[in-house]
């Protein structure tokens, strides 16, 4: 049996941590998004697939919510002096995965470069970008057309967010890792983590087939609600869904997903929050404070997961 | 009137340092060894002019002898941990000039590189490649032929040194910094640093048309020895002489650069080495152990060199 799950930055790669822990070696995959990706000082930065690996090979630093524990900073103090760019704040040693991405990418792809890397820091699961091909997110604002880091980091998601496109993802392909994850006999359920919906998991639904592979599915696909009573539990998924009107609520995400997903995983501070027949809810306590709670987490969603397989879809 | 001088690694960054703080702002030119350079880790490195570069800028680290001062190892630490390649030892700061440098080239070449650095570092005189384009400089061993930095760091120097080639050097051109100086008409002299004869001057020396210009030139050529009393102030010079049976001396200096120099500066504990009509001799203490005596050496030299210019050639 196994599992494919979906996810974008911090939260995702909580949950993915706890899948991860919890499922056989070799059985899980996650699909990860890089329509954040960019470059930055000459270098393939991978917001994402960073988090997912560096959370997988237990050296996230857990203070920041980004990058490697133990970081220090004498790389971008010399990078000061030289007069050279420092909203986006690279690690001496995070830096150290930016070059040796970059180096293995001169014989391989994207896929390739983030399975050796895995592979070096002996994580045993795989971790795929949702696509080899380059995507990038640009958030329209008040302010204009902005890459999504730009957003996101320099402008601290201070411009009014508009609208948000994927730039390259028509001609995108999943990769091959990612397809063959979503076409595996031996599936038993997707997972889309509750990274942001509209910033992290739409980029990898948009990528040509992924939603129609999802959509024809035959296993259950179950999402995380990013919300606790109201709030995002981390970055600007609450502001971004309030300047588009949407609630930040179970029953937008429900309504937001839609076909997509047969349950929904809801904290249990948002019981009640909806009515509807579909999707299943499974309420329980989301917040993953620790390595502990995403892998109790993580076992409730496979749990509910599998009962959801075993009524009639 | 203007000044150029051919430097290679530290003892030529130590000349070259006193030379630009006494001689007036921008009438320096110091055209650097790129034989040295090496890609690495995806980046090109050229330990020659960054050791010149960290010397003009006053960063660079005394007690190590090369890189940048107050350096730490995070990074290095993190490649180690990917399974990346740590022999060649790349700090957190230096790392800044790597990462710069190969932005910069992604639109120019290395001379504007350097010059760009130079400018964010505050160096008023001019610090130029020899060549724009790649030369290598290749060590013929008893353990087979080397790239210069395998043979000087990865095996420290320890496989007997038969031969040097630099290879690309046929078709390589000066840089045209390095042309301008060589061709300016206020030119007042010519000074082959304290680096290494045979693996830091001599590329420089085989650039087409380097060795022509400097034959033909009609101000004093000053070569300083990097012996003192049989000894290398540092690095691998005395033993490389030695496997090739050149002798330590100032006589085997001047031998070995011949026609191209004038006047050959030595230590006063060589004196007596030499009694041929030329190279003309200035004996001094030729041992920089400070900025103090990088200034009151290149001075010395200067005036040396104004001596000889004043006498007939």
């Amino acid at each position: 049996m196994s599992v494919l799950a979906l996810a974008g930055g911090v939260g995702g790669a909580k949950l993915a941590n706890g899948l991860a822990a919890i499922l056989p070696l070799g059985t899980l995959t996650i699909a990860v998004n890089t329509g954040d990706d960019f470059e930055h000082l000459g270098l393939l930065i991978c917001p994402d697939l960073d988090s997912v690996t560096y959370a997988l090979a237990d050296m996230n630093n857990v203070e920041l919510g980004w990058g490697v524990a133990d970081e220090s900073w004498a790389f971008m103090d010399a990078i000061a002096r030289l007069g050279g760019e420092t909203w986006f704040r690279l690690g001496d040693r995070d830096l150290a995965t930016h070059i040796l991405r970059r180096q293995l990418m001169q014989q391989g792809d994207l896929s390739a470069a983030t399975d050796e890397i895995g592979r070096r820091l002996g994580i045993a699961q795989r971790i795929v970008p949702m696509s080899d091909d380059p995507v990038r997110s640009i958030v329209s604002t008040d302010r204009g057309d902005l890459p999504f880091q730009d957003y996101f980091v320099r402008y601290q998601c201070a411009p009014r967010f508009e609208s948000i496109r994927f730039d390259g993802v028509e001609k995108a392909r999943p990769s091959a890792g990612f397809l063959a994850a979503l076409g595996d006999p031996a599936l038993e359920a997707i997972i889309l983590c509750p990274s942001n919906p509209l910033l992290s998991i739409a980029p990898i639904l948009a990528v040509p087939g992924v939603r129609e592979h999802i959509v024809n599915r035959n296993v259950p696909c179950i999402a995380l609600s990013p919300f606790i009573a109201g709030q995002a539990v981390k970055g600007p998924a609450a502001k971004i869904m309030t300047e588009l009107g949407i609630a930040t609520t179970p029953a937008a995400v429900a309504a937001h997903y839609g076909e997509l997903i047969d349950g929904l995983v809801i904290d249990t501070a948002d019981v009640g929050a909806l009515s509807d027949k579909r999707p299943a809810l499974f309420a329980t306590d989301i917040l993953m404070r620790d390595p502990a709670d995403q892998r109790r987490l993580a076992s409730e969603v496979l749990d509910f997961a599998r009962a959801l397989s075993a009524t009639a879809r």
